[in-house]
């Protein structure tokens, strides 16, 4: 089967950039969207012209600009939104509906997936704000796909490796704690990590594949799946270091999310990415830490 | 002789990182300053993780601790700040102050190259706001060091080539125009475009060099000293069409500006880069801009 022809909306972002890059590591064509809307930003324009360097091309167009669009939409099989959510109240993913309207448009796409890649919003309805309008306009854009009839896959990726495990689940930080750790309840709340390349390699992956159609794919490394204590484990293992621990009541924020994204068995409408796949070998995350000793 | 130890600070930066790259490909044992400021920013946590995975070493200090600074500083033979002096306003540049007290207060730095890399401040008298407090401020840097007795080089990169080479010149693009271009007064002035990663290979080529102790080394690669007519012309050859020239009188702008560049001689407390570095082989404009096509 000929490779399908892949075009990537947010390519410069934190998940889009590698979502380009296993695109092209698995030999598809690859189109990258250009904004013009990127204007002084020297960053993202480099980042763009590496990627038209490793073999992309970069088709501009506007989602200002219906009639461009369409006519780059026109020209992939397979569209991968990655634009960012994570500017809260940014309402960035609101924009996906111009792009789901010229997908609508060219009628020749044969996958849309939305920018996901986090938890599964259609099971988070009862998350707090201000988290809670990420979920909500996810599912907005889901229902305009389903309305407009438009193929697709969900990627629900659980936790990005490098803003949880590194930290050991702790917050406002991004780096190993290095005496302290707080602990939150009693730390036995399973959690799912996957390093980020890995969620890019599964998106791609899943693209071609008709068991993922209009379906939600699950990316639930066995080995991955942890408990705060057993990443903290890991940590002092890899370290050599004993932390001092710090518990932190069962009522505090993270303790609230128990077990949201380990909780439900994946059902007809979903898939599990490393079952699907299981050639690819995924990151553990105590190689994945190892780059932070 | 034992390649010395560089101290890279504003390692994630536009030149910062490129100065990182091009210590580590010299054979320079290279040390990166990771400031706890950096914070929830993934992308410059993932830049230093990268530089480490590449042989560096981050040295965790912030500009507002002035025992961890001169801890980190006595580690190196060389510092080169790269801070950005871009957000113009941030004043930004002026936290240099800090590092050249804890130079000052270590001892043991045998260069120091501070952020310049632009226009050489001490002729940019006549500037006009808002460019003008960028240089006011390197001055300043300039006059501490030099009370400070530190031994220093200063790098004078003229135009950085990613953002005047490519839009030909134009301003409030950095992407080569399609149909016309707007030719500044004769567009005979001549200016120097300089690659980005020219900058820190020559950089780094000079710290440990005797020649330039206490100088200004000018980069001024004799084939990239164009106007902007034979800017224009080599991007015409390369895409294979002529642009419409729209003609904008000679006080606009650009025009304003001169000959700033060229139109002094480099004395005594001066040298030229691609003179003391016929070694290296620097990238010409017609090269530069084949990735834009």
């Amino acid at each position: 089967m000929e490779k399908s022809r892949v075009l990537v909306v947010g390519g410069t972002g934190y998940i889009g950039r590698r979502i380009v890059r296993a695109s092209l590591a698995q030999g598809h064509p690859t189109l990258v969207l250009m904004r013009p809307e990127i204007g002084l930003d020297i960053d993202k324009l480099q980042m763009l012209l590496s990627f038209k360097a490793q073999g992309a091309r970069l088709v501009e167009a506007s989602l200002d600009d219906q009639a461009g669009l369409v006519a780059a939409v026109a020209q992939a099989d397979v569209v991968v939104s990655a634009m960012s959510g994570a500017h809260i109240r940014s309402h960035n993913l609101h924009l996906q509906r111009k792009l789901v309207e010229a997908i609508k448009e060219a009628g020749n796409v044969k996958r849309f997936i939305p920018s996901e890649f986090g938890m599964d919003p259609s099971r988070m309805r009862h998350a707090l704000e201000p988290g809670r309008v990420t979920f909500d306009e996810k599912m907005e854009i889901r229902r305009a796909i389903e309305e407009a009839n438009i193929p697709h896959t969900y990627v629900s990726a659980n936790f990005f490796a490098a803003y949880f495990c590194p930290n050991l689940c702790q917050m406002r930080t991004l780096l190993p704690p290095k005496e302290k750790v707080h602990v939150y309840g009693d730390g036995n709340v399973k959690a799912i990590f996957v390093d980020e390349d890995d969620i890019a390699t599964y998106t791609i992956k899943s693209i071609d594949d008709p068991r993922t159609l209009n379906k939600t794919i699950y990316i639930r490394p066995q080995e991955n799946i942890l408990t705060q204590n057993e990443v903290i484990a890991k940590w002092e293992k890899l370290s050599g270091k004993v932390l001092e621990k710090v518990h932190v009541p069962a009522d505090e924020f993270l303790a609230s999310m128990k077990g949201c994204l380990t909780n439900f068995e994946i059902g007809e409408d979903g898939a599990e990415a490393t079952l699907l796949y299981p050639e690819v070998q995924y990151t553990r995350m105590d190689e994945y830490m190892k780059i932070y000793l």
